[in-house]
């Protein structure tokens, strides 16, 4: 089947899918991005997504390239063309194109691209499979709650867990705690049975999931605690699990080739879980 | 004039130079570049820039395109096509077009765009005029010896600097010493008439002109160390400068809008400066 692409203002196939060499997002990785996950037609969270996404193009300065309503009116027609029930949106808004010079063009129009692409994503099969991780330095830049393009510390990152056999890296800073993973959030649940993950603030992404699953463990009466850790405290975790929103909650079984509780998937990553399916079940109607 | 761009193995005119949404330059930031001055039509220090392109490329393990001899071919059709005798060569590399996923893809073929214009770079007005700098807190990524695009925080900071009357934010790591300029590289003379600029590692991009400033240093008998400095040395210092290929030698002549020195162009940056334009002309064969 073709795909279609939505690029400036245009819907083309996707192989002619083209912006110029000057748009900035590829000279200076000047533009933020969101992916948003699509079941049974519906976009998971997406008012949280663009919520997120307006943030992000306000912390680097970017002109909102379009209101809210034509935003969306864009997503359901990239969603329409491509036919795409159940998958992922991807969208991504630069600064725009300008002759190359660092400080922000004087006058410049944001540029804005959208795809879309069905796939299978979390499932009961991939839950109880869980991944391996590997920790790494957190070399990425000083605002990783900017969901920048800016992702060539993030695809190192990813490449070297790859490489050792890993599906995620979770990345430490200079302090010795676990920021995130290279694309997701990173959880714990101590001996004691709180569930933990990093709070907000420059060093960690303000996952979309993230926020729900809080909500969902309050639901659910699991105390959670937005704080720091180590990896030597994940060691000792009674489970640990990352989130994203194309991977749902995923228990990590391993950390460094050591095991985490009994390298089996927990309860609690087990309840949240199914409480997320239920969640995106209820806002598709699928449920 | 019409503008021609080299785009993955054509010439086409600069206004239709385009890339797919999926290189991985414009979603991860995956790609390298270099700024080359053309002075007579001669690129100077051509082969230093290709040395780094090479070793950018290969930390990140991106393919070379081609070999070196068929980029300098490249090079020189640029140059021809756009009628660039005195200016800029852009070149930038890129892992290539590919479905949208961290890790590096299994095969892909780097992307290769050139870009030339015509420019008037340094001059005596310029260095004679001099320039202002503030200082930041450097939070780019860690690899900042990798001259790759992922430029968001340089961006930032030059539209910082520019806000604030200045044309250049010196970057200051967490251990308070000065990393380099957004765009440039730092240099103070201390008061026992040292050239003083932070020493290679990971912290800093290697400059080709930071190189061809060392050995001429060496040529003028002036004592060169390399090590790190603070905002309060550099204030401190006799002088202060900056250094790029597009700007050669420019004296810092205020920092955060203190005077450094007695606030004019130094007799050490002169002389640099003398150097690099005979240096320079020495090697187009104008000087």
């Amino acid at each position: 089947m073709s795909r279609f692409a939505y690029v400036n203002g245009r819907y083309v196939r996707h192989r002619d899918a083209m912006v110029h060499i000057e748009d900035r997002g590829y000279q200076f990785a000047d533009g933020v991005y969101e992916v948003v996950v699509v079941d049974h037609g519906v976009l998971v969270d997406g008012e949280a997504h663009l919520d997120r996404l307006e943030r992000s193009l306000s912390a680097l300065r970017i002109v909102q390239p379009m209101s809210r309503a034509a935003i969306k009116l864009v997503m359901g027609e990239v969603l329409r063309r491509n036919r795409v029930r159940d998958g992922l949106l991807y969208l991504q808004v630069t600064r725009g194109v300008a002759r190359r010079e660092h400080k922000f063009p004087a006058t410049i129009k944001p540029a804005m691209v959208m795809t879309a692409r069905s796939a299978a994503l979390w499932s009961q099969e991939r839950f109880s499979r869980g991944v391996s991780v590997i920790s790494l330095e957190d070399i990425r830049w000083g605002r990783a709650d900017i969901k920048s393009v800016s992702l060539i510390a993030n695809v190192l990152a990813k490449q070297a867990a790859a490489e050792a056999d890993a599906n995620e890296a979770w990345l430490v800073g200079p302090d010795g705690h676990v920021t995130e993973g290279a694309s997701s959030n990173a959880w714990i649940v101590t001996a004691a049975g709180d569930l933990v993950t990093r709070g907000t603030g420059s060093k960690i992404l303000g996952g979309v999931t993230r926020a729900t699953l809080l909500r969902l463990a309050a639901h659910l009466g699991v105390r959670a605690v937005e704080r720091a850790f180590t990896i030597e405290e994940a060691l000792k975790a009674r489970e640990a699990f990352l989130s994203s929103s194309s991977s749902a909650v995923l228990p990590v079984l391993s950390i460094d080739g050591a095991c985490v509780g009994n390298g089996r998937p927990g309860p609690v990553a087990r309840r949240l879980y199914d409480a997320y399916g239920e969640y995106v079940g209820r806002l598709s109607g699928s449920g």
